[in-house]
């Protein structure tokens, strides 16, 4: 999920311009696309939502697949437009948006060549991953791209917090996989019980699996108190990486020359220390 | 929702004193109406909360029916001042506030003119909205504005986070419904495996749609360990937004004499728009 | 709950010794005093708790009640030298402790004049209360001022937080109780529906009560979601207080004479911006 | 669990080469022999894990069996390792990770020894606090340390709070308990009812234990609400502190030529120590 949009056609080139509609959003036809992309992606999705309701299949399966195949064939010439602008098509192609894209509108394809089994069934089912079209469209937006952001500047500390906590529920499942599985069948096995720790780590707390006796019980206290320092190490981490991050867009980067006072509000003429004009 | 009361009526006028004590509370008297109004919404919403319980209906009903006809007659009188010394009456009765202060007596008077149909029981309950005029207080005290604007001012991020999220339980819940459709009746569709990862994302966890292969287990842990970092997200904007609305009550509140110049840091020396030193 | 420990008799009188012991920490036998008591406390109110298990009574039920006598009499010598040694003694009698401390002796001494009612045994649990003693030893601990120092600075936003927490789940209980109130007992009534709105927005999640029609769960879906943000708001109001708290200790609060300079490390012996010896 | 590896042998010594790759990663050697470890490490625990699943063991028993035999030989051959290269092995094999080492490798042996009873069974789970071995690799990652050190600051803030929470739940155990025993099995005795307690105010929320009364649901009701607040406080102190810790990486490292000062402000122009301009 590269932040930056693919490479356009050389200067000079006629698609430059399509190029810049349908990649970028700087333009008022620009956002129109990226607005209509939206909806239909939003419309696409919920009705592949809908046709796995059986309920509704009765009335409204026809009028769901033909919808279907007007989604697909729009989508189709939007995957054909995208590759006839960007530079470098293979690399498109095998890009994360551009596998997405393809993937998205491939099942309805093949449903024509192969039976209706139920492979096809679950094949169908990857056209949802449209969805994941709403990031390329939030990177556009300013405030998606501070997110974006402070959790790309997050992401290796969440992934060291990721794996310790894996480290602490598989011990505190061991744990109470000794205190209870043999005065209860739902703590029959470790995996199961890591299982239970992750749910009760997390604070999620689906209640289908619960410690029955007096020591399963306390290990449960204990895992819980503890969950609640253990939840804070995320949102510390995103909220010291998005303050600093919102801080670095309102801050004015440039040293004054006399003083050398270098921290200066976005909208500041002169220094606020000395009163020396800024350059 | 606007943070501003509507306008007051034109200088001179005998309603301007009115205007005070009903729209600001600068005033004993409309610290008084605030005071007065924020009981009787209390009492009026717990009075059509307990008629709603069949139990309290045989020995409490009529007292019940009573005291909300009391509320709806104070109510109404409360909406006729206020329409009359607002400057600009229709305005007024649009705006938010306005619409809440007519909808939740209304269906009182409806009920003389119907029968006490299914409808007009729903519609009763729509007296409960009175309970938003809460916020219309809570924008008097500077401890609800500060709130106020942190959440005003976090409101584009979080609306980018829950579009973002929205597609994240989609993927989700088409996956675990891949895994799990088949052996358990409840994931028998997409729409119901979306609502289930909703409710495992945002670590609520009923228990009433709950993984049963282990697969699906697998997959809900992931939900769970990735959901522990995605709740920090809405946390870290708000966080950083407070902070800074905060911080801002502290700086110094200086005006710069010759530029007029009058956001400054507190340890600011010179004007850092102008440079002329500080008083 | 005040911070501060009651007034010491005068000087020079023997008691005031005693004093030192009994409400400060700062001396040898000031803190044996209070670990003797965090003791104490604990294994009585480990007591009172065991005593209620129905299991334990046979085998254990005779130890217990003598343990609890041996408790009484502690901490009744203890009420009585805490209030021997005060200087107002009717003010400290009326206090939050003084009050803990005599409610938590009462039931025993209650016991020998009544029967054994059942109200005896609510009475019996107050002793419970004991355990509030923990926040009078936590405002010794300079870690437990900060935190308590931190949740005073919150207190005014955190209760414009709740009340208007409370007006959202009044509007959302009575929303969900309009789409399911029909169809599913569960919410046959809007208090029991608020109650659930509660149980979904603070993310606890007991699966007592869950929606079963359509609009009902695509309604809890928006509770869900929203709440996420909710919860958002006092973690941000502690951690921006805790924060401001934090840095109070760690800064020199002194304005450098020649530049002005007011921001400075703690062990700053020199104004670090002009250089000047700092005061 | 000391953030510092065990001291080296004597400069010159040909183990100090090997003692560098074994306990640091610095080098290429050192960090190959951390993946292979933490591969090994992920392996063997899946397999002990695995082992507890009684579906699996007429078919993959054997395999496992022998799997886990390869593991405790090449986990024996790295304990030896450790001791042979360290300066003094005796105070490495009582350390945390020194007794996590013995502690996963022994009861493979000591089922050579023994007959395989139950508490051989349980024994062998001990075999899963080789995952605990991720804490040691964490260290050797900046982002690790970064985390850790920031726990590390929270720790006493962690444990004042986790202790008034102690209190909180006691208390508000003991309500319930009074207001739910006699119409609710599920609140039979106080300590279960603390353990709601916990549950409710984690907002883990199992749904095993509910309140069913009215009084019983408005004081879920309070506890629900007030959980909110006190689950901001951990938060608020690992952010504070992750936030300063963060800083610190930031701060200028620079130090003073005339006094050695090596702490200074971004901005700093003058050590803040001796007054010295800075280079």
């Amino acid at each position: 999920m590269s932040p930056h949009p693919p490479e356009p056609p050389a200067v000079g080139d006629r698609r430059q311009r399509l190029w810049r509609i349908i990649f970028l959003s700087d333009t008022t036809a620009g956002r129109l696309f990226d607005a209509v992309l939206l909806v239909l992606v939003a419309a696409s999705v919920l009705v592949v939502a809908l046709e796995s309701v059986a309920e509704l299949q009765p009335r409204w399966g026809l009028t769901m697949a033909r919808a279907e195949w007007v989604f697909t064939i729009l989508f189709t010439l939007e995957y054909v437009a995208r590759l006839a602008v960007v530079r470098r098509r293979w690399r498109y192609a095998t890009s994360f948006f551009g596998f997405v894209d393809l993937v998205s509108i491939l099942p309805s394809y093949l449903g024509i060549f192969f039976a209706d089994t139920h492979y096809l069934l679950i094949l169908r089912v990857f056209r949802l991953l449209r969805v994941f079209r709403v990031f390329k469209l939030a990177e556009h937006v300013t405030e998606g791209a501070v997110l974006l952001s402070a959790l790309r500047a997050s992401r290796n500390k969440i992934t060291v917090f990721l794996v310790s906590v894996l480290a602490v529920v598989t011990v505190e499942g061991t744990f109470i996989y000794i205190l209870e599985s043999e005065h209860n069948p739902r703590f029959s096995n470790i995996p199961q019980s890591i299982y239970w720790a992750v749910v009760t780590l997390t604070t999620v707390g689906y209640g289908d699996i619960t410690p029955v006796t007096v020591p399963g019980k306390m290990m449960a206290t204990v895992i819980m108190l503890t969950g609640f320092s253990i939840i804070a190490v995320p949102t510390g981490v995103v909220t010291a990486e998005l303050g600093r991050e919102m801080a670095r867009v309102r801050r004015r980067d440039v040293r004054c020359a006399s003083c050398g006072w270098d921290e200066h509000d976005a909208r500041a003429l002169h220094c606020q220390h000395c009163g020396a004009r800024l350059p």
